[in-house]
């Protein structure tokens, strides 16, 4: 009799059809789900070989344009970064897969889901909350947890040997020495020779992006708009194409980016359960975004809600780092940066180039900059007497200060 | 009978003769103070140029040394940067400047300080803030926003008007359409054809780095060594050249982002008076610095540490930006980041090119990084198992949020 | 000819009735505006003294409803205090007072507005920036800040001459030592004998609040009911009487808080131009709403939002002491205060008695707690092992700065 | 042969006393360790029963000054307060204790260390992050997380039921029903019959304070000194008589407060690892140092200090709450909040009394407070025209914003 039923998320390689086999093994009845979210994939082929392992039913659902929606247009509201420098291209895409996972589970009447992620990583937490979060009473295996599976699977030759005597198809290319997760948003590159932080990462290890060495020697120049903090259109300057369905902005400004060699970064982040890790990323799309965003935003919103939003922002992106998108905090925090971008709207002018984006020019109906106001040239509604007041004002409490206490030196 | 004493910040230029000669006419005496922090200019000419003016004395200064290591150091350990783009290299230099204008003026006995800043913008406030702050009972004398003064120059003509009446030395080559202020950390431009926010900034504006169109074909390669999260030594990688004083590690890192067009930003900025403004500015040095202190500070600080300072380090730009470098909020903040910095050292490896920073790695012997304990292939002393635990005790909320109050949409 | 039109928030007392015909020595026409904020007055009375002294029209304004729902309550909902210790009595009487001006002015095409704050104070500031940003092209006349008046009137002396020579009724009762300022929230004392920080306020200050000494014996026992973090009703648990509407809800609050002595504070705060003052305040009613919100929204808010919110409120409370009300940012902050208390709801039982307030117990069909979960008794749905996960995961970066920096020392 | 060596945090009590001999059972050998930090106990009885019952070492401690000094002294420089209103009286306990646990381990070349908190409390999390921070390698032993233990000892009865097997002396009295947590700082009551959120604290259940219906109806009145941030003498002003011992001193606290009824409370408050829990505390001492503290720190802190501090507060005090005392970010934030304390120094005068504090009075040798400048009857070196241009700068941004983007409605 079976344990159960188990929506597995699948991703047609070497891992997940081991563990496929395996669950069976153990008694489970497998349904298996894979996510499009724009990663280059052969989903026809890994359907079959789903299916030729066992699996009860497999589901292949395409989740770009929930992706772009969802989950990539928050980020850009938020300004979100990781650490200064993560656009959270992964992060952000783990929700999005376990969301729907979970839809199926309940649909399909499941009681397990069960994921590929290590036991040292992010993902299995991003994961597993939102399951928790959307689920409840699920059930979740995670076999790199468990020790009769890890300590079955110490390594590639394990899992290579599993898979011969199971009639797992075995990969024909040998592994990269790191491992990799792509998506719609950005590649990361981790693991492997990449593990010693000060070794190079090798200059072929990029997919997304042409090295700005090889990139053009001219130019794109872009005009994004934006609507309530998202882009709702953007056009090639010179070549006057447009674009305007999210998906179809983002998927060309992963284009144009790429072109260009734009988003690389090579970086230590400290993951949530406290180890630092080093990772390589490439953004292209979206680190174009966050520029053209930063931009309008600043344009358009007054400087005080700016630096609340700001606050707002960084904890959004750590909550998103830790895999807690789906909380009550995030969601709060999600509804006040949404708040926060009502009249962030209008056009930013941008050229990209050999790896950076230079802002060019902006312009806005909504926008609280006013030219006349300050304009060197010209007056405007301001009397420059009331500056003096305002900073006599504000030297009051230093003065005190200077007096009463005094400054403990001098720099 | 003279009113008293004015030290005034003279830059040698139109303005500040002017009100050199106006302060004279006031019955004031002048004493000229003119700051060597790194900016082009002819201090010998300026020196005779104010002797003739009427300066009962004149004082140049080189301030070049202090300016970098007692307030671009610490702007470098707080990763400063106002609104998330601006390096504030203008806001940095105003205390530095007034420092020393100050201790000229207790020195020499002068109630008054006196500056050429315009009274709508930031410098205004950042001289006049650290003014009181280090000489409480200081009087100053800001022309720009006294009636009798503004009314009469009304524009530039008016000031040509008046030079040649009064014998001071007018320029002959016409003003540039827009206002610039330089220092060794960066130049900055603004107003005049710059004020319309969509207006590209003209391509031969930029003084300090070259285009990146223009710039080498081939990267720089650089190793900075951080102690105390400043930069002690860069090291051009190829050439083996290496620098190890504060101002020649950051002049040469000025010279090598310049070459390759590194730190040109156009943004709008919000003042602290509460306009918008278009500001175009060129950091190259600073960035680099800034990429590769972010790179090491994240290698060497535990990250929770590491988010309470990020806390402080915004609160420390938009401080320095608002003027109140001196004040004791500021000096609390500088504190703690310092604090913050002890294990911050290492060295970092990366390339300059085309505009951008490549981190290509990093190493310390203060690192928090553990190869062993974050290797894939490994185990390190870490026990997977413990990780179920962690998600499943982080889920307790999100769980009891879901079956008691629900999510409001699956978004 | 006249100036124009100025509306005076009209006070009744000797200052804004001196402040009354000096405007219309100034050729200004003037109409006043008294409102209705709670405060005891006489307020016919005060409308045949503005009447008699020559005002255009008198506009006398019962705000005290909209005082309570527009102000208090969303200061409820904020856990509004200022510096850990002033509920901002005064600071939300002021945009709630100056909004209703402002309507008036443009209603009655007044190109003026007028009041009778002080120069050093924060009311004049709250006063202003609410109109500033109510009515941007509004002219204030603020007379304490005009060297013509204030050198006139350089004490209470120079104020009683120029009522007996103008006709103002002057006070027969003496001025206490102290200056006081009244409203349905709160009443605050200061300046004075109350200037010297030292000085123990007299015991017969209070106007609101019965000494604890004198107060009952016995405590009264309420409940009170909360919707959307605001009270929809206060049931008094021995009496059974019961207030459902907001006025009627405060103001049984103050009855019961007075009557028990609740609410009285002796502070030194930092006002908004950076002094310190020292103030004393009694707040009875919203002292037992802090406390009751407090517990209510603890019991019901999951604890990362209420970390947020935590923030939001402290910002508010800064936002309102410094007379932001009408801002951009505290409108932002509001609706995220808001937001974050749709499901404050429940009931608080308390006592009150002597000065203090008890929380006995609550309950609420929304609440977070989960009896069973917490219980030592019942195992509910966790399962203990988890936790030595989430400890060990705590622990990695723990133990993992011990080996590689230490700790400084062992405290 | 042994499995080596435990240091058992030993209460006497029944739980622990059948973790000693159950430990024996699994071959270990056990020190025990009692931690006097000022709980009611007959220490020597407790040394005799664990000595009975097998320890082969029996540890007691008296860590009361250090719990005062390392402790309690940091939480009031910072007024450390978890969700507004519990003062972390256990939570600050847990670090002291385990720190000399730890020691102790150390010294005796034990690999091990246990206790008998729970597996859904705090307690357990704060002991054992200790434990790990400063002694990474140790193994720690919770039995209430080990299914053996927990499924063998389901409820009193089999612990009793076990004791009285094993010679184990039997408590004679019936337990209370619940469960309390006592020490110098505080005593906390939860669970058992209090698990009811809305039933209320029976009143006999308080052993620290008075009731405030029975206590004395004249009150005390102290002055506290503080240096530093810290007391160094507390003198009952009307008895004249002083402490100036830190252990003397919060001792003297305790017993003034305890006997006025101050520092009861009742809330629900939410457990680190996720869940809401009620807690009845009773902080005498420490409610009225926070009184105090907040007093003399306000009136001697810069106001922007001051609001940098408050924030660093909290994230102190959520960092203790969760069991980090030892961890590099809460050692930074200590020495932050200590440089902080810096001037904060002077005398506070305040009144004790059924159940409240009110502050009288303060002064200070460093305070900032200027009675002149704030004066309402002298000028001082104050211009009151500069608030006028103070309040206008303030107001450009509110007056364009309105212009421009209007406000979203009037309230």
């Amino acid at each position: 009799m079976s344990k159960g039923t188990v929506v597995l998320a699948y991703s047609g390689g070497l891992d997940t059809s081991c563990i496929l086999v395996w669950l069976k093994e153990q008694g489970f009845d497998v349904i298996t789900y894979m996510a499009n979210i724009g990663q280059e994939e052969d989903f026809e082929a890994a359907q079959k070989k789903a299916e030729s392992l066992g699996a009860k039913k497999v589901y292949i659902e395409d989740l770009r344009a929930e992706f772009v929606e969802d989950f990539i247009w928050p980020s850009v509201q938020g300004n979100a970064i990781y650490e200064d420098r993560y656009l959270l291209g992964t992060a952000i895409a783990r929700p999005c897969i376990a969301r729907r996972q979970v839809e199926i589970a309940r649909k399909e009447g499941a009681n397990f889901v069960s994921h590929g992620a290590t036991g040292k990583g992010n993902d299995q937490i991003r994961f597993e909350l939102t399951c928790y979060a959307l689920y409840p009473e699920v059930k979740i295996i995670a076999p790199w947890r468990i020790p009769d599976f890890y300590n079955r699977f110490k390594g590639r030759t394990d899992l290579m040997e599993y898979a011969q005597k199971h009639g797992i198809p075995v990969p024909v290319t040998p592994k990269a020495p790191w491992s990799m997760d792509a998506n719609l948003m950005h590649i990361s590159y981790e693991s492997g020779i990449l593990e010693n932080p000060k070794s190079q990462a090798p200059v072929d290890l990029y997919l997304m992006t042409k090295s700005p060495q090889d990139s053009p020697n001219t130019p794109d120049e872009l005009e994004i708009e934006f609507k309530n903090g998202v882009p709702i259109m953007v056009t090639n300057m010179k070549e006057g194409q447009s674009k305007t369905s999210p998906l179809d902005i983002f998927s060309y400004l992963n284009e144009i980016g790429g072109k260009h060699g734009v988003g690389r970064i090579d970086i230590v982040e400290n993951r949530f359960i406290g180890m630092k890790s080093r990772g390589i990323y490439e953004t292209p799309g979206g680190t174009i975004l966050l520029a053209a965003h930063l931009d309008i935003e600043t344009f358009t919103m007054d400087k005080e809600v700016r630096r609340i939003k700001q606050g707002l922002g960084i904890k959004f992106s750590e909550l998103v780092y830790n895999g807690f998108w789906y909380s009550p905090e995030c969601e709060f925090v999600r509804h006040c940066i949404a708040k926060s971008q009502e009249n962030v709207e209008g056009k930013v002018q941008l050229s990209v180039f050999k790896g950076h984006i230079y802002i060019l020019g902006r312009e806005s109906p909504k926008s609280l900059y006013n030219e006349e106001l300050v304009s060197m040239d010209v007056q405007g509604d301001y009397d420059p007497c009331d500056a003096s007041g305002f900073i006599r004002i504000n030297a009051v409490r230093l003065r005190e200060h200077n007096r009463l206490q005094g400054f403990s030196n001098s720099n």
